[in-house]
């Protein structure tokens, strides 16, 4: 296909398909926006969770059992953490743990998130450009019925339990699109614009709750297509249909249209879906079905070749 | 024995000892007043080589082979730090890693060097009091052929390869005693002060240079000897001869027991060193031969019971 790609994405899900995508395109014709609300500093340790979880899956080193963290990673500094009787709710392997201490050094240069990752990618030989959604700090807060807490403690240590009522973005006033992600948008030889399948409210909200990102996706002279994150009215990984429900929505891949809503030029929903989820409502707008579920490579690159093929069809018919 | 003991000592060697010395006297009697000329901020972590090898001896995790840093211990963190093209002359294991992790936390707290050891030793169930010799960072550095190095470039990544001219201690005109330290060489229940068979230049010294060591041993209660790090001619771990040599000053006890000079009130050399090392110019002042070499727990302990015996043996024959 020609030209350039950009994907918005948070962690595991999105980076099956950014995955995908990077095996069709050529490296420089595509680039990740990355959620950074799940970003935290924990024992005085910047990371990155979806960031990692990208670069590790692009350079081929993701543990392939939990889609994040590394293969062949061991647990010793986390064992010996337990014994100095140190937090240990947040899993950090010992090959993992060199990302989060290298990062730390290079911020402290000091460095942008911007190009800290880019060092980061260089040194793993990705090729893709993985753009963090800001070079500003922004913390997802997520409003429970245990009282408010920070994303990592609501997701990782009180494993999604608690029930969401309100999510919030601590510093996402102060923030703005990091400049290459920007330009990236604002690029001539952008082809289209693809919402991965991540949870909507968790890592694609943040996202788009930078000011001036919304603006910079309509202005873009390509289609946005969504991918689906829910599937037969429930969430492939992750809490994203409880999360849905625990806010008043029947999750459906009907509902993360609606949610996205104007910013999209189509919509890719799973196959199974196809004749009940949109049922007399179907939205306005170009809908594509597709088995969806990203197990093998193959799954992964055969969900991208469709969501290019989707957005050619739809950019061939657009009138703007 | 009755009465405490104060250990002055640095890492590998004079560890041996003071394990030695923790399985004859009861916990309450033992405090090691550890160099911390040694001390770095590696990769953003604040590194305290000889408080770990100390904290680790004593715990019973050191290993065996090295003297220093965990037994069984993995290197997966080093390997990923090595992709990443981050700084690796310095190693760190995966376990280790958690001390320095943990250290960087609890001193951000912010709390003192004194009370981070302390907190990692109950953790670590050591019973044996292990001070820091100062709370005031000391930073070793050595004057070479090859320029000023700090004390890890010289000892670790340069492999103690360059010739020393001279040794200084930055830091050592604002640093004081740790109170704790103090207080121990002050406790009028002070039965005697070992200095440890560590290096004389790079272990030992730094702790007499931080103004107001020195006053405090001489004026402790309680009689001072040295066990000699040197045994017929050479160091039986580290630069110790090879730095004597290069400063002009031929290895031998001898040398050693003239260093410290006046602190002295015993001094132990190696039963080797008996006949051939003193010669015509044997100091003046109670001396003890003994084998010192320490490979197993029992020569610890041995050579600790005949360091509690010189001590004994000196304390009552002293007239002040």
């Amino acid at each position: 296909m020609h030209g350039n790609i950009v994907a918005l994405t948070g962690g595991v899900g999105g980076a099956k398909l950014v995955l995908g995508l990077s095996h069709i395109l050529k490296a420089e014709q595509l680039t990740a926006i990355v959620n950074t609300g799940d970003d935290f500093t924990h024992l005085g340790l910047p990371i990155s969770p979806d960031l990692d979880t990208l670069m590790y899956t692009l350079a081929g080193v993701v543990n392939p059992e939990t889609g994040w963290g590394c293969s062949d990673e061991t647990w010793n500094f986390m064992q010996a953490l337990e014994q100095l009787q140190a937090e240990t709710w947040f899993q950090m392997g010992d090959r993992d743990l060199a990302t989060h201490v290298v990062r730390a050094q290079l911020l402290a240069k000091p460095a942008t998130l911007t190009q800290v990752t880019q060092t980061l990618c260089e040194h793993l030989s990705i090729r893709t450009r993985i753009l963090p959604m800001s070079d500003t700090p922004v913390r997802t807060q997520v409003l429970t019925d245990r009282g408010r807490l920070d994303f990592q403690h609501y997701f990782v240590r009180d494993r999604a339990k608690p029930i969401v009522q309100q999510l919030e973005y601590t510093g996402i006033d102060k923030a703005a699109p990091s400049a290459a992600a920007l330009s990236a948008l604002q690029d001539p030889h952008l082809a289209g614009i693809v919402i991965a399948p991540s949870n909507p409210y968790l890592s694609i909200d943040p996202i788009l709750a930078v000011p001036g990102m919304r603006t910079a996706l309509q202005a873009a002279a390509a289609p946005l297509v969504a991918v689906s994150p829910i599937v037969g009215g429930t969430a492939l990984k992750g809490p994203a249909a409880k999360i849905m429900s625990e806010l008043g929505i029947e999750p459906s891949a009907a509902a993360v249209a609606r949610h996205y809503g104007e910013l999209l030029n189509g919509f890719i929903a799973d196959e199974r879906d196809r004749d009940s989820v949109f049922g007399a409502n179907k939205p306005d707008l170009p809908l594509q079905f597709h088995d969806t579920i990203m197990h093998t490579l193959d799954d992964k690159i055969r969900v991208a070749r469709t969501t290019l093929n989707f957005i050619q069809s739809i950019g061939g018919n657009r009138t703007e």
